[in-house]
């Protein structure tokens, strides 16, 4: 029975979720598979902090210790921010290690260079956890690709945002009441900033950009706007009239062909797609040529369901390896 | 450059969209899979009948000229109906043919037959284009099997009934009227049975019981009820309470681990994700372990999506064929 082995760098709520479910789903994923999936080396800040019992793996604070060890197949990354990921993952590439991040900060800015570099060593990307969660919108752009044509991508991108438009509309809440409710609830980050002011969402957009067009617009010139300027009043108002505000992540092509992005909240009428979308989940509507307009709706975050998109990469990623090696 | 050699069973809607598809994006299937892929072959019913302006393919109301030609790698079928249809593909099959289908009736009843034989022949079978048209549902389900598991299915898989019970709440339409305006713009079959009766939504659940659950219902079991005995006033009725009826097809593992199914109208509110589905969109809900509730909406039917969907089987058996060919 052959074996991949696995490096995991970051064990916050995403890197122990891809563990749990590697652990969990270890005879599923043999027999469906043919192959095991052994986590040999966990990557974390600080090794004296109190964790899970976890049994017959390297934890480690240094990541030298990952890349030095030839065995490592793949590197799960779920570190948050540019840097050290970036080094990190661009090292592991060079290693022709497969790479499968959620680290959306870092593949905004970095995706494309990594991308390149990963076709050079023969390799491969993960990416799906980066955007929308669970959501599996990296996948299905992928497919749609082969033999249709993208024209536009909207959607709900930031969870976080969308609980607290929620909350400020179904319960009258402040919008920082609505802020502390989701920090407490654990769907915010202890600095909330790139959620409420857009910045999440637009990266996401930037990834959305890339695969679907093959580029993304210049930074600067979208417009980027978030949820913190909202008065609830407002949310109340449109909501007696059937509307609701959404927080929009929009990119298109133009009528010239060029690409157009922005990032705000929009009044939207009980039709609309995103109309019924409330709560911590995403939407994403892609329209493309052939298909007409798709939507897909489901957990922007959280441990399983980002766990689950790194775990589906994984399984892309075996199953090429599987054609390679055993033709059927 | 390599070719692909297809012939295309049937040339209705479907049939035609898959041709117009694969000619209008000849380019860019070369460039992006490396392939050409050249229709060979149509099978028609009537030869004598107008058609569009097609060259360089045979056309032929004689199987046995494709199961002939030595040179066809996959076969389209777009016949609608359990036989002849059924037999061709077992027939193709024996001939080591990929099939691609867009054939609901056959697929359900046949499907896992069809999937064991093609196993046995190493060959694949696409089916995305019989349930829920251009909606990726099919894939979609695929891709979480690999790491995660299915608990419930649930959707608007019936396009028709879907405009008919929009028609009718919307502009107080009495249900014939409804269904004929539904024929009139070529939504309906001119017997329209199946879909009003939720035949069709039964069969295109039971095409996904046994994706997701390896396994189907006894079909006597499952009950299922159709849209032909709603009066306008009810849904009127409803629509003042905020509620609405959807015609809703439903599988799951109930407590016991047993597959339980029904079809038939639901009353629901305006929280829930089909709330906002009108007119002749699909939609449906895949509740698994760790994602939780992914929703998917998006046409569900037309020549376009449709053909794209079978196109999108193509690409991936392409994508299948070239890992093999040429390892990375």
């Amino acid at each position: 029975m052959p074996s991949i082995k696995a490096a995991i760098l970051g064990f916050g709520t995403v890197g122990e979720g891809v563990y749990r479910i590697l652990q969990e789903k270890r005879e599923e994923i043999k027999k469906s598979t043919g192959f095991t999936v052994e986590v040999v080396s966990i990557l974390v800040k600080d090794k004296t902090k109190k964790r899970m019992s976890i049994q017959d793996v390297q934890i480690t604070d240094d990541f030298r210790d990952i890349l030095n060890n030839p065995e490592i197949d793949v590197v799960f990354e779920a570190i948050v921010g540019d840097e050290p990921a970036y080094t990190y993952l661009s090292e592991a590439i060079e290693k022709s290690c497969h790479i499968i991040t959620a680290n959306k900060k870092m593949f905004a800015k970095h995706g494309p260079a990594l991308m390149k570099h990963a076709e050079f060593r023969s390799v491969q990307v993960g990416f799906e956890a980066t955007t929308a969660g669970g959501v599996p919108i990296i996948r299905t752009v992928t497919n749609l690709l082969a033999g249709d044509r993208v024209k536009r991508i909207q959607g709900i991108l930031n969870g976080t945002s969308n609980f607290i438009l929620t909350k400020m509309r179904e319960e009258g809440s402040s919008f920082s009441q609505a802020l502390a409710d989701a920090q407490q609830k654990g769907f915010a980050e202890a600095d909330p900033s790139d959620d409420v002011t857009g910045m999440d969402a637009f990266r996401k957009l930037m990834i959305l950009s890339s695969l679907a067009f093959g580029q993304q617009p210049d930074w600067e010139g979208v417009p980027v706007v978030g949820i913190d300027h909202l008065q609830t009043i407002d949310l109340i108002d449109a909501s007696k009239e059937n509307l609701r505000y959404r927080h929009v992540a929009d990119i298109w092509l133009d009528e010239r062909g060029k690409l157009q992005g922005t990032v705000g909240p929009v009044l939207i009428g009980e039709n609309h797609p995103l109309f019924s979308i409330d709560g911590v989940d995403n939407a994403i509507i892609v329209d493309t040529e052939y298909l007409g307009s798709l939507t897909l709706v489901g957990p922007g975050a959280g441990m399983y369901p980002t766990g689950s998109a790194m775990i589906a990469d994984l399984m892309h990623i075996i199953r090429r390896h599987e054609a390679v090696l055993i033709p059927n």
